[in-house]
């Protein structure tokens, strides 16, 4: 933190008087969030000194647990109100709610918002003029509901070199997932019941298609390590941005035997030479990893670090409470004067994140689970192609499925990714292969 | 906050220069969290800015990774260093390191410790004491050592009513069920196993007797809760302390059987009524609960808060890298000038936590493992006797030991445990009956 910057801070540090508070959006998290700045504050000093006096919403007559003499349907009144030191952008969507959070954060205003989109897109940017305008510019609820795992990032581990993240952070793939292992469902009609139970949208493709977590993970390794990803060419290679969508019962049942669980991991690792390892895949997880025991909706993510080694943080990753929790945890941050703008982990660059380069060199066992015809020879001609890659298998079985064709399941010793793709494309033209139904990373637990 | 005490700590605001840093005590701790502190600051300023000017230790002349230039014989020089800003006590004992914190947090100094005896014990007075003195007092290495579980209960949490915490606090305890579970070892084995791999004492009574869990817990229903709870009154109670020493193999067999695992936890729950249940015991904690998965020798806090929901923090509860994590963390926040010496959870108390009344009235599901002689009557009388208490058991089931005794297991249904307490008192009466042998809470997932 410059000297310049702690006088910039000092500035905009909160009066005596309560603090007046204005939110963008109407919906449950806002819902939720007014709850608890309006509701009981004993035992809670800070909170007791938090109004919020102005809600814009797009509806005004839509009944809500808001009342009417606060709520407006001009969101720029709230930007620009002089009196407001705080805003909260709850109303989703990136080009208008960010030309909002850009004037408020120009106007001096510290903003909290749980627009994972948006962060993912522009956080880089917004973080800069937060620290330029001497306010705050938090998103905890961006990723992971209410696991306060981005101020953990920033404040708890200072004292550590972060190595990796792992983290389940889309409930809607980890729900799916979950009822295809414990309860032997088809993924269609997991994600039927996702659905129906309102944890999953009636468009899942952003979900399930990994985009979601993908997004998240961007946030993640602008927090933890520094960089800057670029989310469209992240969400442009299908190579780095793996969904559930090929996850077939079967798998999880072969991941079952081998005393694995399937989980979709997002994965963020900062290499020895500075760049980054970023993608989002299902894996074969290993039963005794804490990871394996996250279940249903939740989320979690786990840390390597040194020195404090292995931590994870688990909680509900969705829904108005626990994003509530995060916005108004933010809120009472910027409230107690805590908040500088700057993360610890980037306070030399003045709150800008480095441009991350992507690596995509990958050194993990995988599970392999490959189709072919039927013919003597398809089981000796990819064993042998995988020996001219210099790939051993660790385990291999064969068996025939309904359709009469040969599955062969492999787990292959610890190799590098690139490899392992190359050797896949060879065997693809086989005459023989129909298909390789999946190529999983394994993470097993130390 | 008051504005008496924003004065305060705006006084005791870090200076641009660099922040002087003294240590008292010269362990495993105290090293590597010299060696983060003189080491490669790269990518983070703050860390940049403090030096570590002087170490007390016992024996100047013992080879340490800390050079002897800084090294001192005599603590009392650190605290009154006028040119010292931070100290941190990693000397361990309470009588003198008690003298030396309240003289430093006097004489205007932040103070860190990692000493969770002296916390437990006199925490809320340094607690008060830091607050009147506008300086910080921070011990977040005190309870489950890498684990960031205080900040996250006082800071990101803020929004929230907690309920209720449950911690495997005790690695030793941790490790020695772990591997009673999973390699069939007998407590005796498992213990001899952790002492060999350092994970427990050449005594260990002090943690496998519960009562270091039972130190880590007082520390965790204050700072959760805000409630003072006397340390002393609890560890001489022991059904509030009750430690692994009850644990057979048959124990964990049993509870594998039904699909628990047995483990240590230190519960703390805010009752309606304002009074606070408070206990150390093994528990039978389902497989599908998070908690059953934290295994050797990781420690982990579960939380239920409202509107967070269920969250936890799963890492490494000891260690010199671990703790020493917490310690620069604590050190960094009070750098940062975050730190305000009053939780957000008692801001309205200046740091003092009220008297904790305690409750004893615990209702759960109880699994009981009683052994009797092998008389005709002996099952009927004693299923007589739970029927006149009325507690239902929803599943029974007896044979007959090696000693020719009859073992009768019981899941009883949710009851209060002071219900159970009396029915058992009355059971133990019969004539035939030899003893209970573990009378443990259950754990379900939700």
């Amino acid at each position: 933190m410059t000297s310049l910057q702690e006088r910039k801070i000092t500035k905009n540090l909160p009066s005596p008087q309560r603090f007046k508070v204005g939110m963008i959006g109407g919906g449950t998290v806002s819902s939720s969030a007014y709850a608890i700045l309006s509701g009981d504050s004993s035992g809670n000093h800070l909170l007791s000194r938090i109004e919020v006096v102005s809600v814009a919403v797009r509806d005004l007559k839509k009944i809500r647990l808001i009342p009417q003499d606060i709520l407006t349907d001009n969101p720029d009144s709230i930007v620009d109100d002089p009196n407001i030191e705080i805003v909260v952008e709850l109303m989703g969507g990136t080009e208008k709610a960010r030309e909002l959070i850009e004037r408020a954060l120009r106007n001096g205003k510290h903003v909290i918002t749980a627009n994972k989109s948006l962060v993912a897109r522009h956080g880089n940017e917004l973080d800069a003029l937060a620290a330029r305008a001497g306010v705050s510019f938090k998103y905890e609820a961006a990723v992971a509901g209410g696991i306060p795992i981005l101020r953990t990032l920033k404040t708890s581990l200072g004292a550590n070199k972060l190595r990796k993240t792992m983290g389940i952070v889309n409930g809607t793939c980890n729900y799916i997932v979950t009822q295809m292992s414990d309860h032997q469902m088809s993924f269609t009609d997991a994600l039927a019941k996702a659905q129906e139970l309102g944890f999953a949208e009636a468009d899942p493709t952003f979900d399930v298609g990994g985009r979601d977590a993908a997004e998240k993970n961007v946030i993640l390794s602008k927090v933890a390590f520094g960089k800057d990803v670029d989310v469209s060419q992240v969400l442009a290679d299908p190579e780095l941005v793996k969904g559930i969508t090929s996850i077939e019962s079967r798998d999880i049942e072969c991941a079952r035997k081998l005393g694995f669980t399937i989980k979709l991991l997002a994965v963020s690792e900062i290499k020895p030479d500075g760049k980054l390892l970023f993608f989002v895949s299902p894996h074969l997880v290993e039963n005794k990893h804490p990871l394996a025991a996250v279940k249903d909706a939740y989320n979690a993510i786990f840390i390597e670090g040194d020195p404090v080694g292995d931590l994870m943080l688990y909680g509900k990753g969705a829904g108005g409470g626990p994003t509530a929790s995060a916005v108004v945890g933010d809120i009472l941050n910027v409230v107690e004067g805590i908040s500088s703008g700057v993360p610890v982990i980037s306070a030399s660059t003045l709150g800008s994140a480095e441009f991350a380069t992507l690596s995509k060199e990958m050194h993990s066992k995988f599970y392999l689970r490959l189709l072919t015809q039927n013919c003597p020879t398809a089981f000796g001609g990819i064993m042998w192609l995988f020996g001219e890659a210099n790939i051993a298998p660790e385990m291999v079985q064969q068996s025939i499925t309904d359709r009469g064709l040969l599955e062969i399941v492999i787990i292959t010793e610890a190799v590098s990714s690139q490899k392992l793709h190359n050797a896949l494309r060879i065997i693809s033209g086989l005459p023989y292969f129909e298909k390789t139904v999946n190529a999983l990373p394994l993470l097993e637990a130390s």
